[in-house]
């Protein structure tokens, strides 16, 4: 049996693990992590002990359909920042699929030429690993790779919708990626996430159609109300780092950009309101799948009036979630999770 | 001022409500959905009014990527169950995106052909409308549209991941609809929609591709454990109606398949469960969006501490995840929103 550390331990622990950290310990950033991942009891101490969120470095979102090349993208981006002498973080947050999870190692294997380099460090998250608490357990990652003296944040997204804006909320400059050809501009267009992107990279630009893809993209963004920054169109080859150079470049303008305008600081606190309650809505969840987890008292009298059609769905779950809160209230103790 | 409606009169009133429905009121369907929409307090009588959810005319799902062109293919499936003599209830669940609403709206349009025709109900909802709570608003509107006597509903959604796959929890048989070329297939199969479809359209299969489209579902088909129900892959064009009377076709097929297997009941109890789970967690969610809209007393200051590097945003998500469970359990009354 492993007694329980006791509160000084525990502080003096997280002390030498942010220590150990600062000075590039892969044990360090892989046990950091996992305390962060599995809701360790230590977990709170080690997020009072990182640099805060306003000083994490610079944080590039790459969002874009699945099929787009975004795996291989970041790691031709990651070659040209190591060139630079860049250390660079990945966090890449699978889709939300609770079924297939191949396609996405596949992937990621297209990184691995980065595995060996103490530079670089990658981290696929799931929802899987974090039922409803993936947008709170990304952010945690990412505040763990700050405090390991990573220059540059990358955070891949994929998908449509919710997962794909919510990005906004998390990097300083958001790249969205999209291939010539089938659509993925129109759809681009269309999900909202033309109003979010900075920087737009049409990848594998040596396809038939990238020209057209490319100038759907311009027409989409002229039509936009003018702001101060306007977002490049840039054809990229990830597979042979056409393009790769100057997308980083883009990147950077936009951050001179930011800068000029009233600061990284300013910007990310204008993004907290709406990070908080992402960040809130995610820790709610995670709490809601825990208590269903552990099947409350009343589940199976509540699936048995369903299947009797004595009540109705809406209604069960009204009831459930004033269960749920109640239990949550009047345990007094530490979050149920 | 309008006095609050005692319990009697809103017994009463539902009572006669739901008879209007019954007897095919377009009035009654209109106000019914305002109550379930804007939470109003009759909505709970007019839910326990309605037929349970166990025993609502059979569902179809439609989903697919923006641009497979649904909304032309619901229109022209509603044509053929017309000539049928079938009633249909559509509800389109737009896309989650906060920004925009006018490719959406456009969509739509499409669908116009039928507004005229009292045997067809066509209803939009969005996320706007609904924070956080979707999934719930739809499932009630399809109660509603059950309790009016439609004999088919049709529920569209959009994209890849959550939204697409909660599908499954909600229709008895799913169409995925995806277009030639341009890796619709591909990210299908990568999404995981493959696993839960039932049936495969390859709209605007007058397009070059639509033979590889089809036959990359097929090989994907084939890979999956084999089953009872074996998904047939259909070319439809939408817009001449090709297609669209075999698509029907197969998805009766799949109503039959089901009741062979141990009929419609049965399936619809086996979703219970993750329904339950799913209509839950949008309750919370709805109850969270309300609590943040009125501004907790605590916000301010944690903005404060936030934007001061005091507390990082997961903590301070924590707090505030405390807080509203608190206010909700401590009020007593009716929920929050």
């Amino acid at each position: 049996m492993v007694a329980t550390p006791s509160p000084q331990d525990s502080a003096s622990e997280i002390a030498a693990l942010v220590a150990a950290l600062r000075q590039g310990s892969r044990r360090a950033l892989a046990r950091a992590i996992t305390y962060v991942e599995n809701y360790d009891p230590r977990r709170t101490a080690l997020l009072q002990a990182l640099p805060p969120a306003t000083d994490l470095p610079y944080i590039v979102g790459i969002t874009g359909p699945p099929g787009a090349g975004k795996s291989s993208l970041i790691g031709a981006l990651t070659t040209v920042l190591r060139q630079r002498g860049r250390r660079v973080g990945i966090v890449a947050v699978d889709p939300d699929s609770p079924f297939t999870g191949g396609a996405v190692l596949g992937d990621r294997i297209r990184m691995l030429q980065h595995t060996e380099d103490d530079g670089v460090y990658i981290r696929s998250m799931s929802s899987r690993g974090n039922p409803g608490g993936l947008a709170r357990a990304t952010w945690e990652v990412l505040q763990v790779l700050g405090g390991a003296g990573f220059d540059v944040l990358i955070v891949e997204t994929t998908g449509v919708g919710q997962t794909e804006l919510a990005i906004r909320h998390f990097a300083d400059t958001v790249v969205l990626v999209v291939t010539p050809g089938g659509g993925d501009a129109i759809q681009a267009i269309k999900s909202g996430i033309m109003e979010v992107a900075h920087v737009f990279a049409v990848n594998k630009a040596d396809l038939p159609g990238a020209d057209v893809t490319a100038s759907q993209l311009k027409q989409a963004l002229n039509l936009r109300p003018s702001q101060d920054w306007r977002p490049p169109v840039l054809p990229v080859i990830s597979t042979t780092n056409e393009g790769i150079a100057a997308l980083w470049e883009a990147i950077e303008s936009h951050y001179a950009a930011i800068e000029q305008a009233g600061g990284l600081a300013a910007v990310r606190r204008d993004r907290m309101y709406a990070q908080l309650s992402l960040m809130a809505e995610s820790e709610l969840r995670a709490r809601f799948h825990a208590y269903l987890r552990n099947r409350p008292p009343s589940w199976d009298d509540l699936m048995r009036r369903l299947a009797r059609g004595q009540t109705s769905p809406s209604l069960a779950a009204e009831e459930l979630v004033d269960q749920f809160i109640e239990t949550s209230c009047s345990r007094g103790g530490p979050p149920l999770v």
